[in-house]
């Protein structure tokens, strides 16, 4: 027998905390760990995930599933995020996110919030969205361990999945009018940001969301995230960080 | 606000057995949901699964990891299969099975039969398969629930998930040279098994593992899992089914 090369933790530095931020923020789907409503094993289901305007993720659950029972019962529950490509599926990178789960009231700002960014990630949630037994979770990140690979695993806070900023409120209502006036003089910024991702270039990508720490993109079935290197100070400087990426240093 | 139209559960029957089964069995990784063992909350990760042969799922782990920690101290655990393809990820079938986590000792026949098997399913494992600190566990099915989609939710008995036949020993030590005697016979056979489940015509499909329950399928990195109508009464019924599965009745 061989002894293993792989160490334990690595220290967690900002590529970590980028790329874990960007597995939890452009993943459709989740597998959600939460502890069984009658048997108290740890159970695993399949939840559609979305994110507040804070990067918080939220899930849309129906009352019926045990999921939903489990969390009115008791509120921690783990996401797992990032999807395996080709090859081994371990050499790609997933992230385990462990939340408090807090349920979002109807007829609130809030919840509107939630619900119309939502929609925009998953349009054909809007055939259950507004029944009866469904409902929003707010799942605040409490600690996180990102997988990268082998031999590349690391521990983050809470803190490090949440978008801290005064000036969230004020980007969510403005970034709708502010990426309009932007892709009048950059129509090509989507399809430039998902290069610069070096992903899915053929695609035809839309801006569905911009938050004070990114924005996100969507084609059909497949989301990106990108997270700009530093939060924005102002939703004013949201001009001058796509300019960079209309215009690339060459 | 609209009633929602799904029920709850619906009655188990075989058509939802066998896509259980298949689900599972084919399945590449999974996601495993069990407790933390510092923290007691509900966690989960990402594991490659494989089955050995009263198909029983494995995992290959390593010590360093969480999970591994995690069984040694409460052997629940949870495995989420099934992944989605286009459209709604909520729309496609996945199964979530509760499991007691048993540790396979090494140096015995059942730690090569598993580690054989395995390696015909993830060949990539080669590398880190042998080394000290990582081994495998068989995750005894306790109960479990499919999701089919929508309002297609079944519950299901741990025993619905393995294969309890007197012969699987003698089918083990068999398959391989029944299936060399059928391809002789039969060249296209594992092409035609894929085409009758509807899947991956194109592509080059290969048997890998036989057991009294079905035959398991390869290409690359995709996996098929061909379930019989009832289980085989002997091995010799073998060369029967796949007879069947050659010449099907137009």
């Amino acid at each position: 027998m061989t002894e293993t090369p792989f160490s334990a933790l690595r220290e967690t530095d900002e590529d970590a905390r980028r790329l874990a931020r960007v597995l939890l923020r452009s993943a459709r789907y989740a597998a959600m760990a939460f502890i069984g409503p009658d048997t108290g094993f740890p159970a695993v289901s399949r939840v559609l995930v979305g994110t507040d305007c804070d990067g918080v993720p939220v899930i849309l659950v129906s009352g019926l599933s045990a999921h939903t029972k489990a969390l009115a019962k008791d509120p921690r529950a783990s996401l797992l995020t990032g999807e395996p490509g080709k090859g081994d599926p371990l050499a790609h990178p997933r992230l385990s996110v462990e939340c408090l789960a807090e349920a979002v009231a109807r007829d609130t700002p809030q919840h509107q919030r939630i619900r119309d960014r939502f929609l925009a990630r998953h349009a054909k949630a809007k055939l259950y969205i507004d029944f009866v037994d469904f409902q929003f979770f707010r799942l605040q990140p409490q600690a996180a361990s990102l997988n990268g690979g082998f031999g590349k695993a690391y521990r983050l806070e809470g803190a490090d999945l949440v978008i801290r900023s005064d000036l969230t409120a004020e980007m969510a209502s403005q970034w709708r009018a502010a990426v309009q006036d932007l892709l009048g003089t950059y129509p090509y910024l989507p399809t430039q940001a998902a290069a610069e991702l070096k992903l899915g270039k053929k695609q035809d990508w839309r801006i569905y969301g911009v938050d004070m720490a990114g924005f996100d993109l969507i084609s059909g079935d497949k989301l990106l995230r990108y997270e700009f290197k530093a939060p924005l100070h102002h939703p004013q400087d949201l001009a001058l960080f796509m300019a960079k990426i209309a215009n690339p240093v060459p």
